[in-house]
């Protein structure tokens, strides 16, 4: 797993619209799934194979906070703000289930970048990402508003 | 830890605008913080508590995703709609940071109950929750999509 090299920080002066970061790849399985769920999202369609069968999902899916953790993790890896990858909210959607056999895959791009009036040491930085599996289906949509720092004066 | 009581399930006819929904206490701690977030969020401000002291945070916090799993883990046992707790999406939103001292509660309140044209057996269901501490600060707040299945006709 790669962490983050903070030699190549980016502060907000670095960020342009239209910027990209892509990360690895991370390949889920059952077991994954049900661990998380266990602690989290205790419901059959995501911790038990056989009932999710027969559930609205027809199998074994992921907690959307699961797809969610997941991708976390890969934009942390992919995306070297200086102060680091600090939210305070944003829009989310699943699409489409996750699945066991799905490898997921995030890409991000810088929307919107809002200077503050108030504390001029940083901005708000809006970032579009997308969560796909291995055949390029989308599984989560998430439009994030985070705090990202200027260079020292 | 309560499970979902299946006699008392709710379906879609069975709710209202205005109706409340909230869970138990969930007592978190630094141990809970750092074990997710080196999985899932594995930044400094939410997994050395020596190094989160000099960040923007002054101190440990959670994860943000970490509090949702959380509050999603408590929306699931104290919501007992028919079909689980199935989200589409939603927007949230962190007024401030969750430290290793807060103990976790949700209150959840329908918003908006939608019936469904296309599949008459369902509705889409808009409730509004926040995550509150002991000290009654909001920690998170979610307005989440979830499909609600109606009673077998």
């Amino acid at each position: 797993m790669s962490s983050i090299n903070k030699g190549d920080s980016l502060y907000l002066e670095d960020l342009h619209v239209g910027q990209e970061f892509v990360s690895r790849d991370h390949q889920l399985d059952a077991e994954q799934i049900i661990t998380f769920a266990s602690q989290y999202d205790p419901q059959p369609f995501h911790t038990d194979p056989q009932a999710a069968q027969n559930s609205f999902f027809k199998g074994l899916v992921a907690s959307g906070w699961h797809t969610m953790a997941i991708s976390m993790r890969l934009m942390v890896e992919s995306i070297p703000f200086s102060g680091g990858v600090i939210g305070l909210g944003g829009e989310i959607s699943w699409p489409r289930p996750t699945r066991p056999d799905d490898t997921l895959r995030v890409s991000a791009k810088i929307t919107e970048i809002i200077p503050s009036k108030s504390k001029p040491d940083r901005g708000i930085v809006h970032l579009q990402s997308r969560t796909i599996n291995h055949a390029g289906e989308v599984l989560q949509e998430l439009t994030a508003k985070l705090v990202v720092f200027k260079r020292a004066q």
